[in-house]
């Protein structure tokens, strides 16, 4: 099996990198007629970063010195899930993200979670995988894990917890659950979580396949707590590179901060040393991502005149312009009135989560848009799956959002039902596991 | 505004044909930079029934013979709808169907609702569309519509309803509530409806926003009783045509009914004059909407070796050959042997649901993939949205179904738990409105 020689610490001949599924499958000899590799272009995406510009075999690095998926252009698709972890054992935990890491590597390869392991165990032995991504594209996938609070001990949510794996001393400084904010009708069912696996790809049924083959690796060690399909970039569909659209029908991510940006990254976004004591050094090169499921409550919007919606944001619908400028890339101005009154309200959503309201702090966001179904009361269940990363999410995201659920008009359309904060390790280099840096002291 | 020469009935210059959501924007001068229309070679898609070949604007017509999204070469990505009447008026309800069909017709072309609807109705009118659709390509977005069994007063879900709208006596001979089947967990609260909707897009986003905006448009007169998202076609994402994997792992669609096969479109799709008495002859070229949402159960699934999964399906996980073939075409051999038992076994999917199984019965399916999140157990809730055409739904769909649901293998990792049956009428000439034949008399 041509696949085999991809050794278990990740180390990976270059040229083997560009081989897709389709190729897997076809060197299994399974009689699909097919077997000749599209392009073995992957050394170069496999050395990048931030990866995906046009590589022909859209293969995102997955290791590096930070995860990917965090600054990588977003994909066009996310499946995000929580689980919690049902052993007490850390062996087994070890062993899981061991295996997990494996796994997770291949799959961004758009190889199988093990070689031939779709269709070559033989008849008596269940698949170790799925096979629903057989001859699909690696589509960019990016998988990203972070560690929520309760792995760690007693947490908000559940405060009688105990340190199950020896690492409460491990804990960083920024890992705790989210406070209480106002306006938002948070469900624990749709919240917190041991473990976050982040899947990005342009295709939903490669994220969805790793998500699923990450939970079926770990079962007896990890249940599903909850998870979320997002979309929204839309990139496959459009040529354009437009700032996508939220389900307000406004621009979303103008402002955000760019994978260029590193003075800004390493500033807003990364983990430095002196941000945790000796014992959570693990950390160095992290983030901490912030998921919120926020439904907006689409209905009484689309009632909203247009006058109102665009003060509520603070730009313009169709431009995305800030209000009384014309580009979208301006800089908002605060200073601007009209009949006495500023141009951007008070109380709209661009004025009171800009940088200079808060000190300074920005935020990374990577948000999807979702739809999921109906109410039961006749409304669709929609809204936005926000995600963000920041180097220390009380001192960034906790401040802002207590802004803006406190003064932001938007809120009056907003249902916030789901809340989680993660520890993001730092990427993994050649021979490391998913939490190497965490459990082995 | 450009884009105002489009009339009431549909009737449109085919050079404007190919105007995308960008330049509709571009021409209501809102500084987006752009307004030059990428290429308006519509007037060939607008022709096609069928649709869908490298089309540049990626339009496929709304009007013709036949509903498109039927056909049609299945789009990646579903968003189906099912909503209540809640309105006793016939007038107020036919005003909503001429108001979704102008609506709909522009949305499959890329356009807004109505011209300017996002950002032209001045700022103290609610936006008459909701916008997050501004700037994507068509997408290929198909809008099929159907009627419910309780639109024509009492069902087998709704025994006591009244006739409303005064067309009980135009009911279609097989236009009733899907009996119960063994095996199945029939929620309500996904099941049945006075009208379906069902959107079909390479994009997401296009398709969330079509049965949005005609919701909106229906306030008051309809609420969404359930829906559902889907995906699993990802030719945005591969070259390939292969026939797609369902969440078992296996090519779903291999024996499908194709659109070029006329005749057996005709047999077994397209209802006839004969099938219906005079008074439901507004029925003839439409169809029966088959939907079932079916959960699978995949962990149990995962846990089955590649044997069982194989006899299971009665095709190999690989290339989708019936056991005993080599290529996923060939015809299965239900007569072939091995140790004295058939290498098909009588227990699986595909002898039971082949024609020769089913006095020939044929449908046409076109089901998606789903996965919502997780089941509070620690499982996915993943599964097929399984939608089928068929002339007859009682002669063809419930006769196979009964067969499958009493004697499947399959069925010990399913759980259907959404049920429904739609009359879906032909195609709308330039001028008619959806339902016109059914409502004027």
């Amino acid at each position: 099996m041509s696949d085999r020689e991809v050794t278990p610490d990740g180390a990976v001949d270059p040229g083997r990198g560009g081989l897709s599924r389709r190729t897997v499958l076809g060197a299994a000899g399974v009689g699909m007629g097919v077997g000749i590799a599209a392009g073995l272009a992957g050394g170069a995406a496999l050395g990048a970063t931030v990866g995906r510009e046009d590589e022909p075999d859209r293969i995102v690095a997955f290791r590096g010195e930070h995860q990917a998926g965090i600054v990588t252009e977003a994909q066009d698709r996310l499946h995000f899930a929580a689980f919690d972890v049902i052993t007490d054992s850390r062996e087994a935990l070890v062993d899981m993200l061991k295996k997990w890491t494996v796994a997770a590597e291949r799959m961004t390869r758009g190889q199988e979670t093990e070689p031939d392991g779709a269709l070559g165990l033989g008849d008596y032995h269940p698949p170790a995988d799925t096979g629903e991504a057989l001859g699909l594209s690696p589509a960019h996938l990016t998988l990203t894990i972070g560690f929520g609070p309760g792995l760690f001990g007693p947490s908000a949510s559940d405060p009688n917890r105990p340190d199950r794996f020896g690492i409460a001393d491990r804990k960083p400084a920024a890992l705790a659950d989210l406070p209480a904010f106002a306006q938002e009708k948070i469900e624990a069912s749709r919240s917190y979580g041991d473990i976050c696996l982040q899947a990005c790809a342009d295709d939903p049924q490669v994220a969805v396949h790793a998500i699923r083959n990450l939970a079926r690796i770990g079962v007896g060690i990890v249940s599903v707590r909850w998870s979320q399909l997002g979309f929204g970039r839309t990139s496959s569909t459009t040529r354009s590179q437009d700032t996508p659209r939220n389900m307000f029908g406004f621009k979303d991510g103008t402002a955000n901060i760019r994978a260029e940006d590193t003075d800004t990254l390493d500033k807003w976004v990364w983990v430095a040393p002196e941000d945790n004591p000796p014992s959570a050094q693990w950390m160095t090169g992290g983030t901490y991502l912030v998921a919120r499921r926020i439904r907006m409550d689409i209905e009484p919007w689309d009632r909203a005149n247009l006058l109102e919606q665009e003060n509520i944001i603070g730009r313009t619908k169709g431009s995305g312009a800030p209000l009384g400028k014309d580009g979208e890339f301006e800089e908002p101005d605060f200073q601007i009135t009209s009949y006495g009154a500023p141009i951007i309200p008070a109380t709209s959503h661009v004025r009171l989560a800009h940088p200079d309201q808060n000190g300074g702090a920005q935020i990374l966001r990577r948000g999807y848009n979702f739809t999921d179904g109906s109410d039961g009361f006749g409304h669709l269940d929609a809204g936005l799956f926000f995600i963000a990363f920041n180097r220390d999410t009380f001192k960034q995201f906790v401040p802002i959002q207590h802004q803006l659920s406190r003064k932001d008009a938007m809120t009056e359309y907003l249902i916030p039902n789901g809340s989680a904060n993660f520890a993001v390790p730092p990427g993994v280099e050649p021979g490391e596991y998913w939490g190497q840096r965490l459990f082995e002291k």
